[in-house]
């Protein structure tokens, strides 16, 4: 059994501190919050160990929510800490906490890429997290192009160029700091294709992001152009038909229908953890292959920090691990019943 | 047994549906639907009877969702039929259909209180439906109003004044027409109190509403004048706490802070069916109480139609009826731990 | 003098009426309305002659704004119609009354193509109009994406394809019905591709659309590649400063902020008119040159309709209507005062 | 003449800037920004001084636009600061400059109330802020409200209670942290009811307030107790119509439509100053009278800033200086023509 714990309980945090308790071979120490409030109740509904800081030890108590220890004391009692603290201050931990300590961990998608030594993709990269100390998990976006280009890259050798149009969710559904609300942000070369190189290598790929006022999904227009014939209609659905972490929908036309359906489908916490394929937008033209997909913020990166750990202790080949995983979170019951329901 | 059917299968009648199948002296007949989409592909996978107009049976059985017959065959086949069909549709079904046929239904609180014989609440009226034809069960925002003012009327005899503003969602979650995007409109003197009095007499109230572009809740501040002293904090706390549907919530402060914790709590759809309560909002200054309530638009209605029907048919009295349909509904459990997390 | 009215008084039509007005060469018979609402109110207290139709006549009376006569006497007294009904009305007006009536006619970009006998963009294909009976000016999208690429081919004959990605607004800013109101909606193959045919012919062109819950101005992510090296983005700079109906913004980044400027500016409703190209998101790359644009919709195509006008009775050329309308209209004050708030 | 310096350039100090510009007895110093950026470029262009901390100094000029001195040199200059800084920087400008430099101020509402002598709304306690040092314009919820309920107090002496539900604006149009997005939130017992008290003294409020996402203006429910019966609809119309800085408004029943119309009527930036009251929503009711009022939060404040400094320096007496303020306004045109679209 490895142990560990989630550092930060927010939006990724609370979902895979959900993901490591059903793990068979992880032992989830527990989690730590800053604040008291409904989402530590919540967790110790749940039988999860919640730290605090020692200064805020008393006002856990007085919330009613009595403190398993600290939160050093938590790191001390973990092999692997995921870090899902707020954006930029998983570097302070790292210098402050795990590197004194001498603990592993796995940071998110929103530090940067040399906070760790390599940054990871399960279905990309697996075994590069190997016996790492320090694994960052891409992003939600990265971690949806990720697992869209990989199998293209590994079927074709004569891509040309990929260029994406990120609509990117102004906010998460329950963050009151929100984005401007009536406002559309843009950012052309946005920081996303580096981010996919950190992965993926140096592939040619240019991004220009958008910022739109809603909180369910990222929604990407991707345009591939190869040197040769680009693959048909037919081809892409062949490819993505066997890769298990992407849904391949069809009728599908906004991201409040998905979610929509999400909930009528009873998926926890409206989670789809998967990359949603928008079969009906899927265009063969000529050199140029284009899509829509839709990428769920709040757990795509779920499965990923699972097998980061996974991988970092060497416990299971790629294949395996990345199958336990799916299990655990029921990714083929949604993946199938999301698919038929889009069919 | 009693036959029951679904007429219409949009946010409300998809709801009742499932409801209607869990409940132990009830058969659903089946549902109708117009448009053979992923709702109806949802429903089938569930195994519930589709039924289609004869005009588009064979577009159902192209899309591969075979009807089990047509509206028609539905209603014949049914004793009472729930109309969850869009707003001011009801009518014309009544007219057309149910009555042709000689067939009871319920209707919701979109058509017009003389559609039926009864404007219909469980915990305020639920007697009156008894042996009734044609019942409407008022809307989201009336019902959660009922829910709050029944008990008060109930304990005191000297309430003077009723005043509402309620902040309306714009529209619900997956509705593509929507409301302005960026506004927020008002209606001085809404129909809501007239609403209110179809069911509780004619009690002296006044409503004010909003409406903001927003989808989740709908929320309400309420104030209630009293010739004498009005209730304490505490008895407020203490009447409504025996209310099966009413949920009494701390710290809550936002429509997405409540949802998001339906969503971490598991509920299905992220529903909640009760009318939230928030006891932090509670005032009691002389005469006069206050305090703000919360709506959930989508789920509050479906209990109430169920009891309906049991009230139609006379089956059991209203505390078996309503007990009843909150086990089936998971309600004392909803209840319980959404308390819990803003407790 | 060219008599002209304009057939409905919504957001295109009030800003042609005002530009007509404003015109030495073009009479503004009036406009019609077919509501008495506050914006009768406006244009009366503006001194346009508004006609109504005979049945509303006296609600116009009663409501303290005499029409000046009904619809089709305001026909009757226009040598041509800009027609600004709502979406797909058009054709309807065309066949029952400019038909019967022999009047010539402008219609806008809601319109299918086949109403016109040419689609029209003053600065792509102004000299195609004259003589025309029927002339439909291209949506504002459209209209957008012809002042960007008519220079392009005018300098270039080895442009290899174009992908545009348009983030959408959801509804005008006053819009009651508005669009989904937390979702992005998206279209693959939109049909802006075929509509920009209609103006510049059989160019290599797709088109990914996008809605976002915003109202203030479309968003466009352009690339255009070409058989040859791109141009640099100085050449780009180059050509763009000598369109007269194109700012060229350096440092904005959201919609919000551009129509921030617009009011602090003082333009007329913060209408813009011109079509913005973001200078800082311009990059040349190889063969490829990719940019981001923003459309004002509500205003953009004000000046195409009154060269559309000016070009179908054949007064004047292109450069002199051009300048013309741009010079009543105020486009060369604000093209110089936005492009210097963002230089 | 009256030197005056506008600390902080943003919604407000904008807009103050620009009025005390016109008023023919103060000479505007200037005004501090701390960012070179479209904002400066645009007040540099109208000819108003711009200053710059010291270690921007470099910044400004590299960015092209020239600082005329250094943020202490333009208080050194200044009899009274306007300090239109962000919230609660107020409190530290006039510790560490003002009070240093023995330089008299005028604070915004975001700052508390005891950061000056006395809180101040021109139609309601205008000679107060004679010759004091430190004053403070109450927000613009607050000002509304005053402008409301001040007329009422000189005409009723049996004011039992007043209730206002507030839904306020989420963000302001340009703000790019905004709020949340897709959700409402609450506040029973606001701190606007304390407000309105440090203007009008200890009468009997209560003020809810709800937030929600839209940017266009605040909009409030309002209700007043009297003893005695309360003034009929036509009592209330006569009392406001006298009121020179409240717009009695007929038909509107939403902030983007009277939003459409400031645009339509030419009003700069939209700007409204004044505050709505929605003679339709008006209902006189046995003791009770309630009514809806909108609230232009960008502008009301700033005739409000004006009047204040005229106070302060005891120049003229409030009728002249509020007719005065309204005239360099156009406060008077503006309410006609908005009038008269509602009417």
């Amino acid at each position: 059994m490895i142990s560990v714990s989630v550092n930060g309980y927010g939006t990724i945090g609370k979902r895979v501190a959900d993901a490591l308790s059903k793990h068979p071979d992880i032992k989830l120490v527990g989690i730590s919050k800053f604040t008291p409030d409904a989402d530590a109740r919540i967790a110790a509904a749940k039988g999860i160990s919640i730290f605090a800081s020692k200064e805020n030890h008393d006002a856990f108590v007085k919330f009613g929510v009595s403190p398993a220890g600290s939160v050093e004391e938590m790191v001390d009692a973990s092999e692997i800490v995921i870090d899902a603290s707020p954006d930029k201050k998983g570097i302070k931990n790292k210098e402050e906490v795990y590197m004194r300590k001498n603990k592993r961990a796995v940071f998110q998608g929103g530090e940067k890429d040399n906070i760790a030594e390599i940054s990871f993709n399960a279905r990309s990269n697996f075994n590069s997290a190997k016996n790492k100390n320090y694994v960052r998990v891409v992003s939600c976006n990265t971690t949806g192009l990720c697992r869209i280009i990989k199998p293209i890259l590994e079927n074709r050798d004569d891509l040309e160029k990929i260029s994406v149009s990120l609509v990117r969710r102004g906010a998460d559904p329950n963050d009151s700091k929100g984005s401007a609300l009536n406002s559309i942000e843009w950012e052309s070369n946005s920081h996303h294709a580096h981010d996919i190189q950190t992965v993926l290598g140096s592939i040619p790929i240019k991004t220009t992001a958008f910022k739109a006022p809603q909180t369910l999904m990222h929604v990407h227009s991707i345009s591939i152009k190869f040197r040769g014939a680009a693959p048909s209609k037919q081809d892409i659905e062949n490819i993505y038909s066997k890769e298990s972490r992407v849904a391949l929908l069809r009728n599908a036309s906004s991201t409040s229908d998905i979610i929509e359906k999400a909930r009528d489908l009873g998926f926890a916490r409206n989670d789809i953890f998967l990359v949603n394929l928008h079969a009906n937008t899927i265009i063969s033209d000529g050199n140029e292959l284009s899509m829509v997909i839709t990428v769920p913020q709040e757990s795509i990166v779920v499965p990923e920090n699972v097998d980061a750990i996974i991988s970092m202790v060497d416990l299971m080949d790629q294949k395996r691990s990345m199958e336990l995983t799916e299990k655990i979170l029921g990714l083929g019951n949604i993946k199938s019943r999301l698919e038929a329901a889009f069919a």
